[in-house]
């Protein structure tokens, strides 16, 4: 970590000694098992999983480790062909997840995942009916060899079990059994737990309620993808452990995550005045910077501090690899708003195919490097803030070293600003429900209605005048698709419309 | 267009009408040949692309025509395996560009391209080694049915040129001829143009130089992997066109990109105040943000106005896609700064595959467009603005009608703000090139030493005692890989290594 383009004095870090010892001790706090995120009244114990050992009273170290040697048993039996569905050896696994249920698994098969393994994985993360489609016709003829990976702590996730829903009706309309290519990774005891068991799924695989989305990489929801797609998981998760030991120092100025949440602090005035865009110089890392958006703006962008004042902290992270982005944005970062500072990740290694001078003396990595350096140096000459983190490689070992920095550099950034980094209380995890039950209520006024009606009128008499906005949307969505059961007549004026019922093509279910 | 949730009056758009209409009035300027882009004298000419009767004096209409219809011949023979390499029909092509080369290109191959179809595309952007050796490793036994398209405007972009050997190289290495499945899209009588004449390469396609990178997707840099993805590139340009005359309107009232400009001036003050948040509710669109990004920042973010005044312009994007960002970074937007807008594009159409129910009477579908309602519905009571994209479905006219509007867009909000939309001063496409020749000095030196030398004894030596730093990252650089002919010896306290060289293994050529 090198922080020599940050402009910053020992006067300014002086101030915030005192602030940066009592995060580290909350950090001691919370690995001892503070219940730290207070909303849901559990702790957090993310570092408890790649070292079982510091799990506090009332949390199983054995249970975990054998979580772990499950899905390792498990990711080897199909990765070697033992582990089968009806018809032969597993090809692909669909992981379906949202959230931090998605981007961990992603990013740790994106960048130390095999490319032509046995296993190919393929992610559905959103409500959108059309991934489906593309994903059931890229594995056409395929289906009887994918295995579905489904992901919910709780169990309950709508999305994720919407998804799982028609997923098992591509394996009906071909005669397939899904529970014997399915796998759930939930909480012991969860709606999706009882169901994997009782329908007698393939295997199951345990995720704790002290492990939140955006940090669960290194539990089952990222492992078990991981391992599938030849990921050395047991190396990922060292990586990550050796991290928490180097960020635990107390001595605050070398300890690599307090000098990280620090720079935050004093580039952006403890506010984020300034935008993190973070460039890693290796397309495998492309995926790495959302991640971090993920972690850093879910954590830390809060209304409240943990006083209940109104602050309206936050971190913007943006970002997706270097040099690509220096063809795209770097233009603004130069000449425009300074209204940002740069994170570049520099990666020593640059290959393990055959080497080739593009140019005397020079390969397409000495390139690579080259652009990273005069980024670096451009910028900084422009007064922008630079922080470099440099790999020797990028391999399970040192991603799991960097998901371990950038986890705890968030912890103590929350400490520094007061903010609870551990809920997130304005995600209604349910967004869509109300918008759902609101179109049921007013699909039935309408097949109700002895003559066709508007938008106005369906809204005021299901008695809700205010969302007729939605109410016109909903219904005209529905009257846009030839099988939802609703048609729209044309009115005079735009949204005018009158909505009836359509008794002979209804969906199909 | 829906801006009802964007918080504005008539009376904060009133004083901006007269530079409304100025900016329309330079789009007419621009659209008739003015040299807009003044650092390189060059007219700004994408729109001619879908109209080339507009073209102005000076440009050849027919040539632009017959470049589209090269193009489209091309692909459909391609496709139909009857253009073919040595060894029979083609099956994947890898596109080799970078910046507006390939941004545009992965853009509508993956929101419009067939995912099952003969020709499976891949995309090289960036001088990453590894990500050629991933993408080799895909196309292991393949290479004899790939075709490989270089695009480069000038035919001398760095970055494409050494991929270009790069690729060169792995078909040796095969014994395979490259120039018989290589195509070249460039501006006539460029470098790579000549080549790709002289070595009998299989196909060229024009290129223009009054279009800019960040606006070629409807020149042949986007219609070629278009359509040789399956894409209906006719239809996009229809589309492009449409949006162009419905932009063209002089009311700026009834004009939409005019709406969108002020829009962009009024939430963030013409200033850029405000960061643009894009969130599609369609995975296929998820690259429609970073395009954005690309075209916006790169077009608006710049050091001086027009009059030379120094100004630091831009207007920050970012965004994936919803509903999948709500769960990751919305729990910023809705609590934490209150430092951006919200743009979501809406599709109305769901999907082409069997529909099903996963909760009576709602279908996934539903769930999307009710998690962009609710989604748009509390950004909104939170005080955020809020600017509604619909389109009926996502097809190739409604993604160039998308792209022509978010084009002219940024040329009117350039006006606005009066920045050169055209011209990108900050970015030194060269930008590796100093490095590698202080590399190359560097080494030189080493090579030449008696004796093992410090970073700080070369830098000196070769002139350069104020790139010390960078001396000793290249050569420590060198040293870590095994093949570079450079050794390091531990020095006493860090950066203090002394470096000889290997005289017995250097790098393969």
């Amino acid at each position: 970590l090198d922080v020599s383009r940050v402009r910053f004095n020992d006067d300014d870090l002086a101030p915030l000694s005192p602030r940066a010892a009592r995060a580290l001790d909350a950090m001691v706090a919370l690995e001892a098992g503070a219940i730290a995120n207070l909303d849901e009244g559990r702790m957090v114990g993310h570092y408890w999983l790649r070292a079982s050992g510091r799990a506090p009273l009332g949390v199983n170290p054995t249970a975990i480790s054998e979580g772990e040697k499950a899905v390792h048993a498990f990711a080897k039996g199909v990765r070697a062909g033992e582990v089968v569905g009806r018809r032969g050896p597993f090809e692909h696994v669909v992981h379906i997840g949202i959230g931090g249920s998605a981007l961990g698994p992603q990013l740790l098969c994106e960048a130390c995942g095999d490319i032509s393994g046995p296993i190919t994985p393929h992610f559905l993360d959103n409500a959108d009916p059309d991934s489906v489609d593309r994903l059931l016709a890229l594995l056409h003829g395929a289906l009887d060899r994918t295995l579905v990976s489904v992901v919910s702590k709780s169990g309950l996730t709508p999305t994720t079990m919407h998804l799982t829903m028609e997923l098992e009706a591509a394996f009906q309309r071909q005669g397939l059994d899904f529970a014997c290519q399915a796998v759930a990774t939930t909480v012991g005891g969860s709606d999706l737990e009882i169901r994997a068991r009782e329908e007698n799924w393939l295997a199951s695989f345990p995720m704790w309620d002290w492990v939140g989305g955006r940090t669960s990489i290194t539990s089952a929801v990222g492992l078990l993808p991981g391992a599938l797609t030849g990921v050395d998981v047991k190396a990922f998760l060292d990586g990550a452990a050796t991290m928490d030991r180097l960020t635990r120092v107390p001595d605050a100025s070398s300890n690599p995550a307090v000098l990280l949440a620090l720079m935050w602090y004093l580039v952006g005035n403890g506010r984020g005045d300034k935008r993190m865009v973070i460039l890693p110089y290796k397309d495998r890392l492309a995926l790495f910077p959302r991640y971090v958006q993920q972690l850093v703006m879910e954590s830390v962008g809060k209304e409240r501090d943990r006083s209940g004042v109104v602050v309206h902290q936050g971190l913007t992270v943006y970002g997706n690899k270097g040099s690509t982005d220096q063809h795209t944005y770097l233009q603004q970062l130069r000449d425009g708003t300074p209204d940002f500072f740069v994170t570049v990740v520099h990666v020593g290694e640059d290959r393990q195919g055959p080497e080739l001078e593009v140019i005397p003396g020079a390969t397409l990595g000495d390139h690579l490097f080259g652009n990273l350096e005069a980024t670096r140096n451009a910028l900084y000459e422009r007064g922008r803030d630079v922080i470099t983190i440099r790999i020797a490689d990028l391999s399970p070992t040192s991603l799991g070293a960097l998901v371990a920095l950038y986890e705890r550099a968030v912890g103590i950034y929350a400490e520094l600003i007061d903010v609870n980094a551990y809920n997130q209380p304005g995600v209604v995890k349910a967004a869509a429900e109300p918008i759902i039950e609101l179109q049921q209520a007013a699909v039935q006024h309408v097949r109700n209605a002895r003559q066709p009606v508007t938008a106005e009128e369906v809204a005021i008499a299901i008695g809700r005048p205010e969302a007729v906005e939605t109410v016109y949307k909903v219904l005209a969505r529905l009257a846009g698709h030839s099988n939802r059961g609703i048609v729209a007549r044309a009115g005079d004026v735009p949204f005018a419309e009158r909505f009836h019922a359509d008794r002979v093509r209804t969906v199909v279910t």
